[in-house]
């Protein structure tokens, strides 16, 4: 429908976005402002199920790691930690500790006896220089938002929480260059950004918990990076503290320094195991002063490719996001929400397009430019505009709840991967036509183990989610998956970890993104920093 | 004048800009198209001096490093890299050799008597595992525009110039990655990409000259870092050829990629001490549609940052350069080049406004609203704007020319420095204030040694260019500048080297931009990858 009329598109949009009135997203955990300089609310907020000691310890399951040789916690050990930090500065209660031992997802529990909120690098430093000394192994903790195991012990090591280190530290208004603790949750960054009109140039759904420090840790990506780029370029300086307790202050504010190896960049990305960054200087754009977003019908993954293109040259410098959801996830947000769709064309594919710029009405025309330019090109058979605060998020609920709703059939198994553009949606339907040839998928007959398979992600990156919607965890599903996902992503030289990280459950997967070559040369760097790998056991490589 | 007439200045433009005819300037490198395929022609054609014999060998004057225990070059040696390289691949003769052995500002000059010149990264990988067998020592050379004495020998290296690899591996033009051999000329590159409606993140004046490959040992900055952001961002991937020959694929073409620490950082801006690199994958953007310019008058430095958070507010996204000229410098393009000023007020800063954006009627207007702006705030008190690449060049030129007219009175000691913001031009003025409390400086009286101290730069990214026009070189300056500058950019907390690195001229400064315990880090990386300290010895730490 709509082929010809690309003016109509446009001309209907408000209507469009205002019929519809999404109930507040469950992934929005963003809605609460927080205080900056206050103690930040943990993860926790985010959970609503079962309580923590309901969740089976990793050991218990996970059998791939033994134990290392390290020490066990004892009381001088305890003693120790009170000369270095104030009273509220650690945790021991078996009760309170139990939502540090305890992941975002609820899927990996540790067993650790205590938890230690240094305020200061100084306090970070004694920690780990004591730890190191005494063989105690640690893991660094930011918001525990990580949804791959690694911030979480896997036994009994400690945990050094960041949450007490959340002050601004500097911002320049003129440079835009901030410098904040470690612990500053990404949400309070952003708001005391707005105030003087700029943005942290990241934003995800565990905004509301996730730190600034677990972001660089993680070298998350988010919804923006097509626009903002990526921590590497964005991150100017870091304030870190290695495993023998050294305070390595690496927190340039200057956008250029070419005076030797760029050496904070090996802490981007490295989940804890290098050291802890205790504080981050990064470059924030100003906040735009427009948005609009666009929710576009397609009908195959070569248009989508081609609305990419599209967007690219109409939008150019205002793209801010550009999303794809394939049909089957929107029906399924459809089915669990009980909303009515944006655009009344069933389609295998939908596209979120966002733009965000300085000045509304050149946005508008050149959104406007787009639609005609795909409308008349039969790239887009149908679509909706908002442009409205609250339409824009009830466009987006489209995208973001599809976490949420893709869980209440049963288990969903996740993969976060990157793949080449052109090949990004193969996957999905060779994965699918894997669980016919074995009479293993069936959106109704329950007899079958697979509900669903579905792909959705931030195409503009060419990071695709995909996930596998079943009615039971089993042996016989993880057999048809792995290694096949990895294989497959492995042969058109993807990765197997988009933007999670390797944490716990991808550590023995790397070499499927990673060669050997690649995996000593981690391996050399780890041993020289942290040469009792104290810092993040059993994780990463 | 003009407070009042925001407008007007809009108004009378084109006039202003078509008033100018500027000559080809001396510093457009670039002007010549070159071919892809074609070996490259050498940094010499930008040469116009004397001939390489008439420069002074490094090692007579510069008597800071001693020869290391290195061996020394035998014919069994060049007997065997025939084994492995082509006729072509070996440059012996005396004549021929020369301009691989001095560099682009013929300052410095070694003795190597061996090029090496490899069209593989396998050829790169055997003369380096032989090289680190026999300890040999290797100096990674690309289109040797180095401005620091690191692309040269110092004493007889052998020089590996990956002049001979300078092919592109590939190019996707939704997703926008390229991927090329290491010794792709840069300008090279930018018109391949230009075909394809994209362009390369990086613009500098050696563009004719500079490799890919180059530009990302030396993490250039160049022009428009202000809007494509550092290489650390762009850069996806590298192929590197360790010292020990081992050759290893880092070359991702994903824009995500977590698994791992993230390796290929380290190669970047490590100036051929950590090992050689081959290959480059690099993100680029489209190619902006439209393209504009503005030079400004501007009374104090105070303004220059009021301009400058105007300018990010109004133009947003589509802000490309931000340009700081101080009059003086100005003066001297003026007397030099014989031009007519574009605008007739006499006034202590200039700046140059670029734009590049997809739509010209949106630039255009968001350029007038910021004009408009500026001028009614009494921010800039007069200006021009060029809107066709005539005119466009004609207002570059009093900023791009600038180095080639200095150098006119005499000897020019050149500093390149990062500054935070607010503090950036000050070091201009307290430098001038020392030469005049010593009776050292004057514009007119030959008795004095300092012509003038001028500083212009790239303001927007911190980035500036102090230079100090001498009548001669002499110890007695020397003593006065350093290490007086060194220290007040470490009392801020500046870099030494914003963008042209250390090699072997900054080597030991390094302490002023960074710490004991980063230094130790760098060694320790150093001693890590290159044992033998086989590639680029005497440079860098
Ligand atoms: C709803 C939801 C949406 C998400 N969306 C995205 C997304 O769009 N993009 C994306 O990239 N990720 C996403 N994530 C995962 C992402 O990794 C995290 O949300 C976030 O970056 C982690 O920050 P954190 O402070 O919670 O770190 P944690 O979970 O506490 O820790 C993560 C890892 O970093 C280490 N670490 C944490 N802080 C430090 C520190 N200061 N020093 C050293 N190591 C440290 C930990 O040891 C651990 O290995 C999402 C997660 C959730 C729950
Ligand atoms: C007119 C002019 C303008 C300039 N403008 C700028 C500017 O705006 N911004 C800026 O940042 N710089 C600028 N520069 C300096 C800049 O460093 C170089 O122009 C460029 O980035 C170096 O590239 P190249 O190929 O010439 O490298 P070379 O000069 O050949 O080498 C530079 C260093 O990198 C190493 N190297 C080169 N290639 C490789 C390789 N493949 N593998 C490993 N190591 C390698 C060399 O050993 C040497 O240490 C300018 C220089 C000139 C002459």
């Amino acid at each position: 429908m709509m082929q010809s009329a690309g003016k109509r598109l446009v001309s209907r949009v408000a209507l469009r976005g205002a019929r519809h009135s999404i109930a507040k997203s469950a992934t929005q955990l963003s809605a609460k402002p927080l205080a900056l300089a206050k103690a930040v609310p943990s993860a926790r907020s985010v959970h609503t199920t079962a309580p923590a000691l309901q969740v089976k310890q990793t050991a218990e399951w996970y059998r791939t790691e033994t134990r290392g040789d390290y020490a066990r916690l004892s009381e001088a050990d305890i003693e120790h930690f009170k000369t270095i930090l104030p009273e509220n500065g650690l945790v021991t209660d078996v009760e309170d500790i139990e939502m540090f031992n305890t992941d975002w997802m609820r899927k990996f529990r540790g067993q650790t006896q205590l938890v230690l909120k240094p305020t200061s690098a100084e306090q970070v430093s004694k920690i780990l220089s004591y730890c190191n000394d005494k063989k105690l192994a640690v893991v660094p903790q930011g918001g525990n938002t990580g949804l791959v195991g690694g911030s979480v012990p896997l036994y009994d090591e400690i945990i050094l929480s960041l949450s007490n280190m959340n002050k601004v530290r500097s911002f320049d208004n003129v440079s835009g260059i901030l410098v904040a603790d470690a612990g500053v949750i990404l949400e309070a960054a952003d708001m005391y950004l707005a105030e003087q009109g700029f943005m942290f140039p990241l934003d995800l759904g565990a905004k509301g918990s996730c730190h600034i420090g677990g972001n660089v840790a993680t070298n998350a990506g988010g919804l923006r990076l097509l626009r903002y780029g990526s921590l590497h370029g964005s991150v100017l300086g870091l304030e870190v503290v290695l495993a023998n307790g050294k305070v390595v202050n690496m927190l340039s504010k200057l956008r250029k320094d070419n005076t030797g190896y760029d050496l904070k960049q090996l802490f981007i990305g490295s989940e804890g195991t290098l050291g802890v960054i205790t504080a981050v200087s990064i470059l924030c754009p100003q906040r735009p002063a427009a948005k609009n977003v666009a929710y576009l019908a397609v009908e195959s993954y070569e248009k989508v490719q081609q609305a990419f293109i599209a967007a690219k040259k109409d939008l150019g410098e205002i793209l801010s996001a550009f999303e794809l959801m394939d049909g089957r996830s929107q029906g399924w947000v459809q089915q669990h929400c009980d909303l009515t769709r944006p655009v009344d064309t069933e389609s295998p594919f939908f596209i979120l397009i966002e733009t965000a710029g300085s000045n509304k009405e050149h946005d508008d025309a050149k959104l406007e430019a787009f639609l005609e330019d795909v409308m008349e090109q039969e790239i887009v058979c149908d679509g909706v505009v908002a442009s409205d605060e609250t339409q824009f998020q009830n466009l987006w609920a489209w995208r973001e709840r599809i976490t949420e709703v893709i869980g209440k059939e049963g288990g969903v198994y996740k993969y976060d991967i990157s793949i080449p553009l052109p090949q990004l949606y193969n996957i999905v339907d060779d994965l699918r036509a894997v669980f016919e040839s074995k009479d293993m998928i069936s959106k109704t007959d329950a007899s079958k183990p697979v509900v669903d398979v579905i792909g959705y992600g931030h195409v503009g990156d060419g990071n695709l989610h995909l996930n596998i919607m079943t009615r039971e965890y089993s042996e016989r599903i993880s057999q048809v998956l792995e290694p096949w996902i990895y294989e497959w992503v492995s042969k058109v030289h993807g990765s197997i970890s988009a933007e999670h990280g390797l944490g716990l459950i991808k550590k023995h997967f790397i070499q499927y993104s990673k060669d050997e070559d690649n995996v000593y040369l981690m391996k050399q760097l780890k041993n020289a920093y942290d040469p009792n790998h104290i810092l993040n056991p059993y994780k990463y490589i």
